[in-house]
């Protein structure tokens, strides 16, 4: 007997039931699986279990990655990873084009792959659960982090480094149209990367999902609670998480969306940033030692390499290059109520990596150090503020990590600081709310990484106010 | 007397009677200010009393134009403007990276700087109009046009070429927040621009606007109408209309928006351009002649040189650069009603001047003649469907020309035609919705810019259904 065919019909435009669903999750702080309090230590478990070993190395130990000729770009042997190469960016103000303008050379990632950065969700007694994955990153200050079910570059999950399979890649490449709750191309730092962009996924599933050691389901509140602690959700899970579409239940906006995508725009038709590939032997300013590449006055970041072994990764033990900061970051949002509604005060920041001229960054998101020798007026608007800000307008803080696939030991310091009411936002930025921005996340290059990070971070405090010290 | 201050106050976010007054605006099809049986006779009144004379010239009679040392590029002497280059282009197929791949060379129109495309909006008797100038553009079939009320470079309107200040340019740069009904960087064609966009506005303004010989004001139904009629409507125009806030009165669709970015961000995974810009020298495949540049075949396009002169431009007569098609395109939407409501059949088009991958387009955009060498089987998808179909089938059809200031008689045939109930989108398509289309031109680079134009032509031929021959 032949199968009856459903019939075509149309279905609504919005799924208002995934933020009704997202809201009850974020509001359950007791999960099925394991107890919030418990995380922590499973996570030490994880971390004891599988003994890693990181150590820097001198370029020349590095295996299958070398100098190119004559660019001197590091590569590596497949053409794939990723590459450290040049960048030359020329960055003016408009209105003309030929205003103020700032030049410079860097190295830079190239990674042209669009990774998968993909989080299992399944309802268990009614609420939706994460499945967050305990994983080791070569980069992470305590190696092992909660990172997304699943994070694979394209090299990964099509085995271009002899690994193992990718766990549970099957639920995202590609998903159940029935069951995609997240899917956005998002785009990563855009100082360190040139034009790198990961698919953010989130993906829900009614199967019985095999649970290994290294997994496991949280509700949004157990998570909105583990991200108050430092350096434990990794850099990939709070962009995920920042995409969630979450009710908006503010009653407006200082702008309307208009208004706001207005402002955008021009602050995207305002710069003009010229950014170009060169070779790393171009880049001035920077000079290339044995074990590290480094600016010439000791600013910035290093390119460096180190030796990886481990037990339970795609690979035993494997080599690779790492950027390293300088110093510690400082990523804030200004906060304000107005009229009773929470803002953030966004920033429109041109990097040289961006794809596209501005993206929305926190309010703050630098690192205090560069300044260091630089007078005061040249230091960024609100620095000051931010860390000169009473603990009582503090409304979130944590220390978190960039990713450590690339970066070695890459820490913010992610803040919320309540403004006084008299703070306006000076040109180039704007007051928005978390709903305008969360409305943002489901395009791409609008929100930078660091500003979708305290998205998540807002998220958590509003579900999980900080417990009192 | 101090003015007393306004307290800050929130405001919805959506603005919702934008929708109802455009709605109400294409119910009405008698403007105040002429019916749209005289557009036609004042369009022509318009071109006869400026006399333009648009002459081919062979390349070294160029003004200001030359053809740069080593590169070979065509530039202006002031660096601004636009330039003719070569472009590099390298497709791949996902997932792999490894896939089947096309690689090409062509030249390519390189524009950095981003224009204004605005038009004027205000209400007579409670009705919008939008202002639209005649313009004469020197590739434009007919030269006069109806264009925006403003259509200006940044060199235009910054006056690089010591011509006269743009009329009304002040509406728009900068715009008034609380009159914005539109403001977007939208892409330009990939095939022909290196990654140009466009500030499609459209502000209001309840100022007494002096009009000129050249400006009129109608109401969207009145330009409806004239957007069945061939060549009446300019490029820039169609663009920025495809993007006004229209209601979406369908119940929903066959994907839910979230699916629809879903299968989007896909098509941008699994596709892998790579673009490069090389010197016009390098563009292999193509031979420079005195007067044009042109395929050896004689396929696509040829680059060529034009003197212009008028009398009411910003400059009396100048020469410049253009692209001239050496076919008549075909632009068309398949159309099919799923559950009573209307859908078109996108296509996730690479194009290797696009800034990012893919964007979605008509279901057929190509010059027919570019196959005519080439067996049936590569021929596009669904062209011999549109070019087939019965006269009973076609529900909108007009002529249009591309923008005038770039491309010297390009020209396409855009059409939707009525499609089978059988007809299913193959891999690299989807049935989409004009409202799901609609909100995404809030955004840039997702509708391209043939795409945009059905768009307005598909709210036209809702507005106003063509009127039996």
């Amino acid at each position: 007997m032949l199968p009856l065919l459903a019939p075509v019909t149309v279905r609504p435009r919005d799924d208002r039931d995934h933020a009704d669903r997202i809201a009850l999750s974020a509001a359950t702080t007791g999960g099925v699986h394991m107890a919030t309090k418990d995380v922590r230590s499973w996570i030490d478990e994880r971390r004891e279990a599988n003994v890693f070993h990181v150590e820097r190395i001198p370029f020349a130990e590095l295996d299958q990655w070398r100098f190119e000729d004559v660019t001197g770009n590091l590569v590596h042997s497949s053409g794939r990873f990723f590459a450290i190469e040049g960048l030359h960016v020329v960055e003016a103000d408009g209105p003309h084009g030929d205003g103020p303008y700032r030049e410079w050379r860097q190295p830079v990632i190239k990674q042209p792959e669009v990774g998968i950065l993909g989080i299992l969700a399944k309802e268990f007694g009614g609420v939706l659960h994460f499945l967050m994955q305990a994983k080791m990153e070569p980069g992470n200050p305590n190696l092992v982090q909660l990172s997304p079910t699943v994070q694979a570059t394209r090299s990964n999950y099509t085995k271009a480094h002899g690994g193992t399979n990718v766990k549970l890649i099957e639920y995202f490449a590609p998903p159940d149209p029935e069951r995609i709750i997240v899917d956005v191309l998002q785009a990563e730092q855009g100082s360190w990367f040139f034009r790198k962009s990961n698919r953010n996924m989130i993906v829900e599933t009614v199967d019985d999902v095999p649970i290994w050691d290294d997994f496991c389901w949280l509700t949004l509140g157990q998570i909105a609670e583990l991200m108050h602690e430092d350096e434990t959700i990794n850099m990939n899970a709070r962009s995920v998480l920042s995409c969630l579409p979450y009710h908006d239940e503010a009653p407006g906006a200082l702008l309307s969306d208009v208004q706001l995508l207005s402002w955008f725009t021009n602050e995207r038709s305002r710069h003009d940033v010229r950014a170009r590939r060169i070779p790393l032997t171009d880049v001035h300013g920077w000079k290339q030692g044995v074990e590290a590449i480094e600016h010439e006055d000791g600013r910035y970041f290093k390119v460096l390499a180190v030796a990886v072994k481990g037990s339970n990764r795609e690979k035993i033990s494997w080599t690779q290059p790492l950027l390293e900061s300088v110093g510690t970051g400082v990523v804030a949002f200004l906060v304000r109520e107005i009229d009773g509604v929470p803002h953030v005060l966004v920033h429109a920041r041109a990097d040289g990596g961006f794809l596209d001229t501005v993206e929305l960054a926190p309010t703050v998101q630098c690192t205090p150090q560069n300044y260091a020798h630089l007078p005061a007026e040249s230091r960024p608007p609100f620095l000051d503020y931010v860390l000169d800000a009473p603990r009582s307008r503090i409304r979130y803080e944590a220390m978190h990590s960039e990713e450590g696939g690339r970066f070695l030991n890459v820490r913010a310091r992610y803040l919320a600081i309540e403004a006084d009411d008299t703070v306006e936002a000076p040109p180039g930025y704007a007051w928005v709310t978390p709903g305008q921005l969360t409305a943002l996340t489901r395009h791409g290059h609008y929100v930078n990484v660091e500003a979708r990070t305290l998205l998540a971070c807002i998220h958590a405090a509003t579900a999980q106010p900080q417990r009192e010290a």
